[in-house]
């Protein structure tokens, strides 16, 4: 048996993609809709306040393509609050207007395989990867990702040295694009349906493309890559959010 | 032809995962939810007095994320009756609020590749095993899995003893987390489309991710291993019921 | 080439799985229940008659699982009389509280694998198996299957020689389970999207799950065996149907 | 780079498969339900007149399996042809009753690998199979494919003269079913998800199951042939259009 | 690691698909259709306008089959443009009549794979195969597609000098469609589900097929190919958009 990765784990996070049922929202009164997004948006305050507080981060995007309208991203210490988010939201008079289009639960995930000899839990710099506020950043890209286990490309038969050895070579590409793209790993192995998910944010939409390309060549996604879907989208501000659910008259 | 193994069999299992039309469920009076919720608490009331005479035993679930609200989970000793409680489930009120998500069709499996000296008939432990009363532990995972059956890496054509051998090194793993996750295996070669299906209990539910993990880098999950969806949630006592369907008026 | 198998063909099979749509079978008067019941009770007595004079067969079963609540299987001498069926019921108004949940086309077929010195047009044993009254057994388990055509792991392309040999080991194990599990081939290459049908009987329903697992570890299964979805249930009389769609009112 | 294959290419196909939408169906009035199949059947008559003219052809077919209702096959000149046929028939009432199952598009097709020393454009049998009048045989059967490239097993890899050798002893086996069954092959490469449609006819169902069990023992098949989904059915003269839509009163 | 491919990327890509609800537009009088589809047609006349100015270009297309019915395809210097295109399309009441069928995020793309000794930023034939007006030949394709890596057939483990020589040679079979088949390869690593899209325009809609499958038979296509769906169709322009719609009182 190979000698298993170690991983340091963070916030949990719940990416929550959704459909606007456009047709159903354009039915309502301009006052209905007014006060379904106050009541939205005093929701996320509540958000705000505790990003705050550092006890959590969230997002809110839109997405681009049929796949979805919007996701809401959000990170939390503990799983129990992830829950009650999101039932709270599906209480919500905005979540009647939306469509499930997909979801993915998992945590922030640092793994052994760039070693350290910090001592984690003192290291402000690793809990601050773990327990990530959010950036700003215009653009936002997530897919979810397995390692390949087939036939003679099988990520978890290899030796713990020759997976440190392709992972550190692998991360010296994300490094070049320090500045350009940020990376969130999350892991979610016995929590959803793939093994990691990668939400990334960048300034230029264009750089999502030329990472995740420049790394295909790489024998890490080249030979045990799996890709799930991806999305792409905006950051919306709070002041986007209006804009975004606004109909003409 | 590789020998067999052989497996004894207990109680027969239900998942039922469904998600809740929350739209529908919020255009009730509360008059109404109350009295559907009280029919289901009722129906819950028969349950209870099952499992209080070690008859069956049933647990009720949230999920996180799209693929599922919630998940009901049946123990009884036959598949009758399960078909019986699938069935009067289906008529109920609160049923009419749910939409059909995903379900499993099992029983109770333990394999002779871990031998035993002890008439399993006679031994308290093994009957245990095969007709658990469900831990009420804070969270539960699901996933069902077959084993590989795909050019070099097929399971089925290695021998008893390379069988054995590997699901021994594997159960080694499963003891590390003794006290830290249950594991109820039931079997469903016959009754649904995957081979098994992986019940999963802890108090922390990080402990989910580590036990996966860790295993997956085990030849048995390596190279013979494959896997269908993952659930997780928590488990819901009969007080944590109202609360999850509270609507604000 | 490889010398091709050849069949013997007997009825034509019509697997029609279907749910129940309860939320509006429910909204019904006890009246119209009944009434609708009653129209298709009337159809059920025709099948009777067809069976009764060796016609054809058919049988009526509830299924575990959200995967189908109900399966009606035909079996007749022509694939007219089943488009007959199905189209008759069809405009039924049972058939309005139903959705479609799958259905398979197919006939019975027995191959040339195991051979015989008896002419099977005059051989009342065989043409019993070709054109088969449905037993009456407590359990249905019914799933297609294809035999693999990947890489080394070709049927197709294996000598007749190699294919019989393991075919008949095969059958030494489904023989063991005599009196236990009956079992129905019906061939669909060029009817249906797999290449057999297998429909299942037994008194005690785990013999399914002991049968299908045993088989697992043979040759023929474990290299050769592709298996599509499974589905589990119980043979319905027509005494039971009244029950099954019962509703408390 | 293998040598390409050369094609001659006829007339453009259209299979439309839909199923009826029987409760809406038979909330109509008789009155109603009548005017809609007068419609229709003046909508079918414009197609009889092309057909009669030898500028096109089609063929109406009820078709057995949940999978679809009924398939309605346009052969046109051109794709544009085709274009406004869909637009028209999707702009019928009696379309409103039926809803989308499935759909191919595709063009007449022979390949160069049966070589011919005559010239196409003159021969008159050549233009016939590349511009068929469908036959009104009573049965039909529908499947897509492709040719697999999967690693020893690629099609698009071997040379000219392997293909050219298996393609003439695959067609061997299909002239041995000479007045049994007939068959269209159309290509879709480039317009449809696979590389072919095949439709056969056949007066004997069976027949169907015969042709397409023998090829698959063929290295053609055996090794190369991948197949989509199987719909067969029965060919629907105008006579038996009331027939099929009527309902009990 | 191999050498990574460059790209040049020019105008972003959206393609939207949808199927038109014909039973709810025809429930509509026809003053709703003129208002509506008049409120569309305005909106064409603002992206005519970005075309006008080469800020952008699109097309509406009509598809063949039941995928589809129309595809609107928009490009533009930014991605924000494109979801602010969609949104407002989304908004349109025109949009209220159709479902979503498909879509694909990209950028418009040109490989290293060939390569040029001229200072791309300021060569007008490569900025504009980067910022291509669309053209308005009569038939469309569009369909996605990755390079395989699968066991020996890796192409990102490749050498650049073997990629090159095998895209220099696919090129070859291109070149000898100029005139008969534009082609825009548009590269969506990290925006969607496929590597790339491609968007086909043909005078006659046979030189698809034949291009597609003779590049077919190229090691580029038959080993390394991994092809999505296809959608064939026509173009729109703004005058055949009310006969689209149009329908018989």
């Amino acid at each position: 048996m190979a000698e298993p990765a170690k991983t340091l784990d963070g916030w949990y996070c719940y990416h929550d993609f959704r459909t606007i049922d456009w047709p159903a929202w354009k039915q309502l009164s301009s006052e209905e809709r007014d006060s379904i997004l106050k009541e939205f948006l005093t929701m996320v305050e509540t958000w705000d306040a505790t990003q705050a507080k550092f006890e959590g981060s969230h997002g809110i995007y839109s997405i681009l393509g049929q796949k979805a309208d919007i996701m809401i991203l959000w990170l939390r210490p503990t799983m129990d609050e992830l829950m009650e988010l999101e039932g709270a939201f599906n209480k919500t008079r905005l979540a009647e207007f939306t469509k499930p289009a997909y979801s993915y639960v998992s945590v922030v995930e640092l793994s052994n395989y760039l070693p350290s000899d910090k001592d984690p839990a003192q290291d402000p710099e690793i809990q601050a990867r773990l327990k990530p506020i959010l950036p700003k950043w215009k653009y936002v890209c997530f897919y979810p990702m397995d390692k390949r286990r087939q036939g003679n490309d099988n990520w978890y038969m290899l030796s713990m040295e020759d997976r440190s050895s392709m992972m550190r070579s692998h991360g010296m590409i994300g490094r070049q694009y320090a500045g350009k793209v940020r990376q969130i790993i999350s892991g979610s192995v016995g929590f959803d349906d793939w093994e990691w998910g990668v939400t990334l944010y960048a300034h230029d939409v264009l750089e999502f493309k030329k990472l995740v390309y420049e790394m295909r060549f790489d024998e890490v996604s080249a030979r045990y890559g799996e890709f799930g879907t991806f999305y792409v989208g905006q950051t919306m501000d709070e002041d986007d959010i209006k804009p975004f659910f606004a109909v003409q008259e």
